[in-house]
C-alpha cells in the first residue's frame, strides 16, 4: 500500500520542487557559504532584506544573532566532520554492533542535530530517571534545569546485551546494515516498560501507538552513552530537503532578520482554521511591536499512527497552502521536524516545545489537546484537552519560551469561512475534527466550502482515492470470509 | 481484631507515660511557654545545656535558630487560633458540607501542620499538575520550585458535587459529624484515577493498598482550596502527645541547639541495623564537624497496608528502643509524622523527604527501595531498588537537603550483631527483611541474637501472639467450611 502511495506523491512532489526551482531563483540563504543543504528546501523563500554579517574574534563570519539561546547554552551537533570520518568508520567496524529500529534512527536524526540540547546521546540511566520523574534535566554546570519530558532510549534484548559484554563503545547499525553512529561510554540499566509507559503516558492501556511500534516489542535493556554520528541521517524520500536542522533554521531565521519566531507544531493537514490563527498570530506579534516576525510551519516527519495522513501527503498539502496564498511564503518556513510522535499529550507537548527553542523559536501556538488522541480502550479524549497548555505553561526549562494558547477557530457557517470561535452565536459554528476531515475525504465528500484551500483538500482527497484503490482487492476476500 | 490489640497496646503505652512521667523531671523543653503540648512526649529528653535567647526587635520572645529554612521561607500553619473559632465555627455550620475519610483527616493534619509548606490546602489544578508532572511546585513570588511529589487532593463525588453547587466554601466534616475545619475559594475538577495513578506510582496493577483505599472508591471529582482549621486534630488514641507539628519540632531542636538534624523514616519497627545506621550517620556528622547533630526518629503515623506492624505497637517498640539504650535519649526525637503511606517508591521518598525539611531537618537517611513494596500482580519488586536514593538526589526543590545513603546492614554470624555488610565475606552475613522479620514474629521463633533488643523483640511478639489468639476463632470455621 505505502510503496505506490509514496511513490505517487512523491512524483508529484518532484514536480513541486522541480517547478519552484525555476521560478524561485533567490533561494541561496547566505552568501558566505556554498550551496547550503537547505537552499533547495523550496518553501523557504528569502526576502529581499540585507543581511547583517560581521567577522568574528577569530576572524570566522557569523551571523549577529537574537534569537532565543538554546538550551544548555550551546547547540549540540554530533555529526562528525567529513575529514575525520574515515578512521571512525575503521573504528566503528570493530565494535559489538546495535541493530537500530526504523525510530532509532529518528532519535539518533534528532539527537545528532541538537533538538534535544543539550542531550548527547541515548540516555543513560540518571537522564532517564530525571526525565521520568521530573521531565526536566538538571545541567552539571550551573544546575538549573532544562526541559526534557520524553525519555529518549535505545532499547536492547538479552542477546544484544550479552554480546556487547564490557565494550565501552558500540557501533549502531543503520536498516542495511550499515554502521551510522557511534555511541560511547555506554551504560546499560533495566528497561522497566511499565513504568515507563505508566508515567510517560498516564496509563498503560493497549492500544497507545508508540508503545505498540516500539516499546513492547523492544528489548528489556536500555542503553545509553554518548552519540557520534558518521554522516547526516537522510531518509531519501524526496523530502530530504526540508528537513533543516535546528542550526539551519537558526541561520535562515538570523538571514530573515527574525525579532520573533512562532512554531507551529502539526502532524495534520492545514486547514483554514490554522492558517487563521497562524496569520493572527503574527498580527498580535506585530501589534506588540515585533517588526518582522517569522513563522516556522513545523510538521512532525517521524512515526505516527496508521490512520495519520502520511508523512509526504502532509507535505505536498502544506506546499498548496502556501501556493495558494493561504500563508504568506515570505514569512513562513515550512520544514520537518524528524521526531516521531508519541501521541502522550501533556508530556508530550513539552518535549515539542522544547525542541522548537533548539532551533530558535521564542513564540509557541499550544492548542486543544496538543499530541493528543482517544483513549485506546474507552471512549473518552486520553488526556484533558486543556491539560497539554497548562502544562506548557508551567513546565520546569520552558520559562523562556513565550506560551501562545490558541483561539479556537470553526467554520462559521454565517459567513462560509473558518473564524475564531464566537460562544455569544454559537449555533452558528461547525467544528469539523480531524475524524471529521479523514471522513470527508475518505468519502470523497467536500467540506464547507471555505474549510481548506481547494488545491490541498485535493491532495487529500487524491490520498484517500489512492489508499481505496490500494485497500479494494482485499475487500472480496473479507466479505467472502 | 484491632480494638483488643490497641487497648492493650495502649494500656501499657500509659503505663510507659506514667513510668516516664516519674523518672523524667526535666520534660519541660522551653521556660518561656507555660506548658507546651509537646512536653508529655516521654521520648523527648532534653539536655542540659542552657538554651540561648534572646528578645526579638519587637519585644517578642524568640529562639534563634540555624535550622534550615522551611519551603516557601514560612511553615504553614492553618490552625484557627482559638480566640477565632466561635465565630468560624457558625459560618461552617451554614456552609455546604464534605464528609472526609480517615484519610482525608490525615491530610488535613498534615497540612494544617506545614508539613507540606507552602502549601495552603488541598490542591487547586494547577498544583495537582504540577505535582503529577513535575513532582514540584513554582512559588508565586519568586519562581523558584519546592519539591511537592504526592498530590495532595480531597475526592467528592456527584452528589457532593451537586450540593456544593456554586458555594465559595464549603465545611469539611469529621468522623462524627463535626465540622473540623472550612475550605475557602475552592475549585473543582475532574479526578481521572488512572492517570492519578499511573503517574504516581508507575503502574495501575490493582492492589496498590493506598489506591484501594483511598482512590478507587473516592468520587471522580477534586475539591482544592485553602483550609482553616478549626482545631488541632487529635486521635485520642494515646499517641497525640507524640504527634509533635513541624513547629514544634523546630523548637524542640532550636531547644536542645541542634547544629545538624539528621531525620530517619520509617514505618517498621526498630532492629539494631537501623540503629548501627543512625549511631553511624551520627559520627559521620560529629566526624564533619558538627557539634551536636540531633536524631529525628520518626515513624509515619497515618494509613499504612494491613500486614505492616500497627503504629501503637511500633511506637511501643520504638520506646523499647530507646529505653534499652540501643539509641541515645539524649540525642534522639521519637516523633509522629502524620502522613498516610501511599507505597509509591521513589515519588514517595520525595514527599518523606520534604515533609523532614519543614521540621527542621537538613539531613534525610535513605535506604534500600524507599516507600517501596513487592509488585502487587508480579513476582517483583515494584520499583528498583536503587531508584529511590538516585531520584531522592536529584529532585528539584531537594536541594537544600543532605541525601545520606544507607550503608547495607546484615547479620554477621561471624560476630553475632548487625553489621554493616562487607562484600569481601559475603556468606558471613544474612539479610533478615521485614518479611523475614515478620515470619519470625509469627512463628514465636526469635531472630539470631543480636537482631533487635531484646526488650523491643518482646513487643512484636506479644502483637503476633494476640493477633493470632484473635484469628484463632475464625480458624474453625473456616475448616469446617
Amino acid at each position: 500500500m505505502s510503496l505506490s502511495i509514496k511513490l505517487h506523491v512523491t512524483t508529484s512532489h518532484l514536480n513541486y520542487l522541480n517547478h519552484h526551482a525555476k521560478t524561485n531563483t533567490n533561494t541561496n540563504t547566505s552568501n558566505i557559504r556554498t550551496k547550503p543543504i537547505y537552499t533547495s528546501n523550496p518553501l523557504i523563500i528569502t526576502t529581499s532584506r540585507s543581511r547583517k554579517m560581521s567577522l568574528g574574534s577569530y576572524g570566522a563570519p557569523f551571523i549577529k544573532s537574537s534569537l532565543i539561546e538554546p538550551d544548555g547554552g550551546a547547540l549540540v551537533d554530533l555529526v562528525v566532520p567529513e575529514s575525520q570520518r574515515g578512521p571512525k568508520i575503521l573504528e566503528a567496524e570493530a565494535l559489538p554492533k546495535v541493530k537500530l529500529t526504523k525510530i532509532d534512527i529518528e532519535w539518533v536524526h534528532v539527537i545528532s542535530e541538537g533538538w534535544a540540547s543539550p542531550l548527547r546521546g541515548f540516555m543513560r540511566e540518571d537522564e532517564y530517571l530525571q526525565s521520568l520523574h521530573f521531565n526536566a534535566l538538571r545541567l552539571k554546570g550551573n544546575g538549573s534545569l532544562v526541559n526534557m519530558s520524553l525519555p529518549i532510549v535505545l532499547a536492547i534484548d538479552d542477546q544484544t546485551k550479552e554480546k556487547i559484554g564490557n565494550s565501552s563503545n558500540v557501533g549502531l547499525l543503520g536498516p542495511s546494515g550499515d554502521c551510522i553512529a557511534i555511541l560511547r561510554s555506554i551504560e546499560i540499566y533495566k528497561h522497566n516498560k511499565e513504568e515507563r509507559i505508566a508515567r510517560t503516558w498516564g496509563t498503560i492501556a493497549v492500544g497507545l501507538p508508540y508503545v505498540e511500534e516500539a516499546i513492547t516489542p523492544a528489548g528489556n535493556w536500555l542503553l545509553g552513552g554518548d552519540l557520534e554520528v558518521l554522516k547526516p541521517i537522510k531518509y531519501n524520500d524526496g523530502l530530504d530537503n526540508y528537513r533543516l536542522s535546528p542550526k539551519q533554521l537558526r541561520e535562515e531565521f538570523d538571514g530573515r532578520e527574525a525579532d520573533a519566531v512562532f512554531a507551529f507544531q502539526l502532524r495534520n493537514p492545514v486547514h483554514n482554521g490554522h492558517a487563521l490563527l497562524m496569520n493572527d498570530t503574527r498580527k498580535r506579534l506585530l501589534e506588540m511591536g515585533y517588526k518582522n516576525p517569522i513563522l516556522l510551519l513545523h510538521p512532525l516527519g517521524g512515526f505516527t499512527k496508521a490512520d495519520d495522513v502520511p508523512l509526504s501527503v502532509r507535505m505536498e498539502q502544506h506546499s498548496k497552502v502556501l501556493e495558494d496564498g493561504v500563508l504568506d511564503p515570505e514569512t513562513t518556513i515550512v520544514a520537518i521536524f524528524p521526531s516521531p510522535m508519541h501521541y502522550a499529550g501533556p508530556t508530550e507537548v513539552q518535549w515539542h516545545a522544547k525542541a522548537r527553542i533548539n532551533a530558535g523559536a521564542n513564540f509557541y501556538i499550544v492548542g486543544r489537546d496538543p499530541a493528543g488522541m482517544g483513549h485506546p480502550t474507552e471512549k473518552r479524549d486520553l488526556y484533558d484537552p486543556d491539560h497539554g497548555k497548562k502544562v506548557l505553561s508551567m513546565a520546569p526549562g520552558l520559562e523562556k519560551l513565550n506560551i501562545l494558547p490558541f483561539r479556537v477557530a470553526a467554520y462559521d457557517t454565517s459567513e462560509n469561512k473558518m473564524a475564531f470561535f464566537d460562544p455569544s452565536r454559537a449555533k452558528d459554528f461547525l467544528f469539523i475534527s480531524g475524524t471529521k476531515m479523514r471522513a470527508y475525504a475518505k468519502s470523497g465528500e467536500n467540506p464547507p466550502d471555505g474549510f481548506m484551500c481547494p488545491n490541498g483538500w485535493k491532495v487529500l482527497l487524491k490520498y484517500y482515492e489512492s489508499l481505496q484503490t490500494e485497500e479494494s482487492p482485499q475487500q472480496p476476500a473479507v466479505l467472502s470470509a
